[in-house]
């Protein structure tokens, strides 16, 4: 499936034309638009990396990516901390227009990791309500 | 070694004296600070999704931090691109305090995907210099 | 996407009828089929882990897996290696019923590690001959 | 941290002395001995891909390799299932020498998925009987 869809993204050097592709705009760097700050909707994942979650965050990352696939979320976050206050910390945050990022998650006042059906049944309630999560919406996991 | 060092980051139930924990700032989310729209250093890889690079964009990232750990980079954003016009992008940004993010990679300028020792070094170029790679300092991957 | 498949694989306890539920095999682990030593056809990433490629292995696993999904390949085994004589190994096997494991990449003769192109063209040779990459058949990744 | 330690395996074309390289038996495919059918020990991750668990596995498979890097578990495997029997199907087997795979988690039996530190107890227990695993051996995760 992955880079074997019908869709066909060709790189400059492989265009037919290649006088087409001299001042392409595709490859004056220039004319490129960095990301905005905050795209909306986000989601910004924090966790504590003197514990070591990076590997965590990331499977938590891929797996919302793939439920809610763009534009649903724009963009995910992660950030890795490692100050003593933030020792044990797992957060994941939403970004919506108009609002600060508001909280989906917090391992101290959960108790532990989110399950991805939890998780992903919140960030439903806000980006694309009434879908189905499938197996996520069902009682256990 | 994941999750077995020897620092520990207990949850509030699991400290000692349950009374510390009731009205602990760690469980009120209303003191929370959100995280701020573009950390510095951090880095942004934008790609594109119809090319299904989203696996891609993700071990990039792990490496990434694995390389250059918080608080050298300070977050890793990815952004899957679904547009006509974004179609076979993979952009990787690295943002910087006082300026708009600098483009560190572009697929289509390169002729193909970050080997990461060539991106590795132009990272490093910015928010370390003169750390070295290892590996990835010599010629060939 | 994933979890959200219209497939739905219930846990026993989330049985309409909890009495067909007892005595259920599948809770039964005395009834489980071990896995077969090397299934036909898998494949076997094996890497030197001082060179810490453990992440690249497990993306390269990845990608294979979404390019060929079961029963095209069956299984994915990663061996991290890290001996003295083992150092900068970095090799793809394909096993297949009837003959030892084949090489379908090693670092050191190829001078560097795996375009994915390259390695799905010659795994597909001998799983799928005939199946297009799409993207992967391309000439430039 | 990864690509960057001070262990350096480099490419033959890396090495000094070229004429060394000619006639290396690290060239020479037909000395490479293919790896065993079944190391011991080793881990067995079986699950349904109708539900889309891949990533879920390959994330254990990960933590697991951090927790116990080789020599103590000297590979993963990755067996994806899209039977309708198999349906619902995550489990988790310790390959050790002398006995067929041992149980160490079944989704049906247990009601869910590994929590990590539970599995991680489990397989201790087996492959390095009395080794801390710091945050995982603590109640909570």
């Amino acid at each position: 499936m992955a880079e074997s869809a019908g869709v066909y993204c060709p790189l400059p050097s492989e265009q037919d034309n290649v006088e087409q592709a001299k001042g392409d705009p595709a490859l004056d760097s220039s004319t490129f638009i960095p990301p905005a700050p905050l795209m909306s909707p986000s989601i910004i994942i924090e966790f504590c990396d003197r514990c070591r979650w990076l590997h965590r965050a990331t499977w938590v990352s891929t797996e919302l990516f793939l439920t809610f696939p763009p534009p649903v979320l724009k963009a995910i976050s992660i950030i890795p901390l490692n100050s003593e206050e933030t020792g044990g910390s797992f957060r994941v945050w939403l970004n919506l227009e108009g609002s600060p990022p508001q909280l989906m998650w917090d391992r101290k006042i959960e108790g532990g990791f989110p399950e991805l059906k939890g998780l992903k049944q919140r960030i439903r309630d806000y980006v694309q309500p009434g879908k189905s999560l499938g197996h996520s919406d069902k009682k256990s996991e």
